[in-house]
């Protein structure tokens, strides 16, 4: 897929059907991040935090965790879950967190940089419910959860699967993982990511990904291959599960991306300020966590803080507080010189307007905050209750343009055309010029979906809206879908590994 | 209308169908621009412009200007309507110039400052075409046009009108500008616009803002009080109506915001640095004519470069070539030392998600340029084609939201909420706390549009998108729509200047 614009050895489609997609690359900033809050207000932030830490302490419910933190010098509490960690613990994490690392995947063509101004995008991840047009909203199964992973693997512009798109809650949840993570090693040659539920569903996404990039364990240790997400139970609690997945991931040099769930007025104190200090206490809870087990391994600071509906408590996204939110947020992970992790979120029902503009907010307050991840890039609906196939081309092509927003581009003697204006002449057109014409076929970004028709072609056409447009899409990307190469061995060893493990019984439900 | 969130003295609504809205007050961003090229590539595109103005020239059709330039130094062609400007003259410009000022209004509350961080934010103009859900897509109209103009009085997120929301087809030419003038002089109190089409339309412009304001000839050429967009005719062009807007706009100290119209690769070239080079040397050659006329003239640089669709050469909004242009040209009028125009724009013919994310785009560009007015601010669609009465009131939640990201919030103890942390410890809700309970009300931006209910309720509701809810609450608005006070000398005056410039058979139609 080299050829920018269109989808290499493929057939040009009809007007209005066809989609196109620039070449695979991963987006890098040309702008200087945007602050929300002066250096002192940052620092002030931070203090608070530490004063959280110290004073009132996060309670970690994993025995284990706590005896590691307390042998690094954790006040731990002798009767409660309840850690307290000072100052001189987080200041010594601090110096051994890295600041960026590479994320590899099965095709190394596809590995990411995580760090500086370089982001990756995911896909919507941890939905209940899928959705499209024709079958409407209904509880996420197998097959969509496949369909999406295809599609993820067929949009240059994602760049690795954030989770499971969809729960495919017709697999039974002890072998769930199993197939999941098997699909997204075989169906798309794309870093993923496993869940934090209990160790063993984290030592099989690292096995799986070991096998699937077809390298030793050692070497494993070395790369961070895997990815997991831990959503701090806020306010300041830290679970078995989690734990024990923050755990085996450090051990091993796998990547953790800890994101409180701090929705101001709910979880979190009701201000942008507060919702930030708590989010940034347990956020560095969970860095201090990741080194203390392993010195050095890969951590991401994520944030999520946003507000709720305060007449109906309902969480809100792509809000101003949203906004001014991943600012902060993208300040403090830079003042810790660590990766920011954001998301592409919405609160709609249906793919109209709202889902639009709440996306965009996000995706404004991520890019300008120079988020390194972004979360839930493309398909996320409803505040995370469905993923809709739909939105997910639409935010591919949401995607897409931030990322030709990010490109620099050619400011020289070449491109300031006087030579064009001169033959053009004052009253002319510029179509016709040589200037114009070797250039005009790469010049612009062409999307998938915007419709720039006249009115009176668009009529004709049957009045398409984006919705329908992105129907018909993400129909055809599916058809040409065709499964990135895979080498027998791999295949053959990924799939003893996974009859094996479910033979054993797959992992506990009882998380 | 002081009270945040609600319209003051009006009826609370039923949920979905209900508006609110902030009180009027200027934005003021708080945030650093971004900037989209170096120091140095600013420069070269500047000196560009000055190459372009020098070697190439600007035709101005009117004799009249030609002279005036010729007085002030210009290389003024004899054969021709050629001028060419060299850099001593703009430098001169360039010292006159005025930074920021204030823009007046009937109402002195609604006075704008224009220039530094602040933004002011305009309804849409000059669409041919009027929309709702009701009644289609129909040649503008007076009553449409009345329409959009109460809905402008009555959206405290509408700063002033930037030009006829849309052209009311219905009124014979020689006299609509004097029922469109009389209509924002009387059903609305906030600044607005006059048409360059030719001297008259401009002089009964500043006569009916003079009187409307209740102030002498004297006191209005000191104090802005009206504004003229002038579009020059890209490449390279000023015709004779539009400098005789320059030249009597200028000469009574009134504000002439010069938007060269160029498109790249149809009215510019094809290069983002090269439609922006053609830009800025035709907004320099207005801002010469401004300050040559007038030292000290209020001008605004304005912002128009976008590109077009390549197959069908059809005009593009919000793409990420509009934003990054958007962003230089912000650079541009900062190097110069005056305010910036940019827009609210989208090329949708439909109210959906394109409608929204090319809208939300255009925005990020403006307003992280740095726009001191952002023109076509509620209601735009279709490339200008059409005026939407349900995209106005959705662009006033965009704007009103954009209002909100830009407001600065607390980060002071109080805020960090440590104590409300430590009553609800570990696993707790904030709801209950005093410290959400005495700043729920508001904390968070109500937006009007934005349907936060869950699933099942939205269901049972009809499914309501944002295209339905605008449609409700825009009806609503102008159901509740009452004029602003006005004097009954003033409402005399201007009836019989009215009356008065009718008799005379208003202006020229042959412009």
């Amino acid at each position: 897929m080299a050829r920018r614009g269109r989808l290499s050895g493929r057939k040009d489609r009809s007007a209005g059907e066809s989609f196109a997609q620039p070449p695979w690359r991963q987006v890098k900033s040309p702008y200087m991040p945007v602050e929300a809050v002066s250096a002192d207000e940052l620092e002030s932030i931070h203090d608070a935090s530490l004063r959280v830490l110290e004073e009132i302490g996060i309670d970690f419910l994993l025995e284990e965790a706590r005896d590691i933190l307390k042998e690094a010098g954790a006040d731990v509490s002798k009767n409660s879950h309840r850690v307290r960690i000072d100052r001189g613990l987080i200041e010594q994490s601090l110096k051994t967190v890295r600041s960026s690392f590479t994320l590899h995947a099965r095709n190394s063509d596809h590995n990411l940089h995580m760090g500086d101004n370089y982001c990756a995008f995911c896909t919507v991840a941890s939905a209940p419910n899928a959705s499209d047009m024709d079958g409407g909203r209904r509880p996420g199964n197998q097959q969509d959860f496949q369909n999406f992973v295809r599609m993820g693997q067929s949009l240059n512009i994602i760049h690795l699967f954030g989770g499971y798109p969809v729960e495919p809650t017709d697999l039974h949840a002890s072998t769930r993982h199993l197939d999941c993570l098997y699909d997204f090693a075989t169906l798309s040659d794309k870093a993923f990511h496993a869940y934090s539920l209990g160790a063993e569903r984290i030592l099989d996404g690292i096995e799986i990904a070991r096998i699937a990039r077809g390298v030793s364990h050692d070497q494993l240790d070395q790369e961070p291959s895997l990815f997991t997400v831990i959503n701090s139970n806020s306010p300041l609690k830290l679970d078995e599960p989690m734990l024990k997945g923050i755990i085996e991931m450090s051990k091993r040099n796998q990547v953790v991306v800890l994101t409180p769930f701090t929705l101001a007025g709910a979880m979190a104190p009701v201000t942008i300020a507060g919702a930030l200090t708590q989010q940034n206490a347990e956020a560095l809870a969970g860095l201090v966590m990741t080194q203390v087990v392993n010195a050095g391994a890969p951590f991401i600071y994520g944030g999520f803080t946003s507000n709720v509906d305060m007449k109906s408590g309902a969480p809100a996204f792509g809000t101003p507080e949203y906004m001014r939110a991943a600012l902060v947020s993208g300040q403090l992970a830079r003042r810790y010189g660590v990766p920011f992790r954001s998301s592409n979120v919405n609160a709609a029902n249906s793919v109209d307007a709202q889902a639009a503009y709440e996306s965009v907010f996000s995706l404004w307050g991520a890019l300008m905050g120079h988020c390194n991840m972004l979360m839930h890039g493309a398909g996320w609906m409803e505040g995370g209750l469905h993923a809709s196939f739909e939105k997910m081309v639409i935010d591919a092509d949401l995607l897409q343009m931030a990322a030709e927003f990010m490109q620099p581009f050619p400011v020289n003697e070449e491109a300031f055309g006087l030579e064009a204006m001169k033959e053009v002449g004052p009253g002319g057109h510029f179509f016709g010029t040589d200037h114009t014409q070797s250039r005009y076929q790469s010049a612009f970004y062409s999307p998938m979906i915007s419709d720039w028709r006249n009115f009176e072609s668009w009529e004709e056409a049957g009045r398409p809206d984006a919705y329908q447009k992105a129907n018909i899409i993400y129909k055809q990307m599916l058809a040409e879908y065709t499964p990135p190469p895979i080498e027998q061995a791999i295949k053959d060893e990924l799939d003893t590994f996974i009859a094996k493990r479910k033979e054993e019984g797959g992992a506990p439900t009882d998380f």
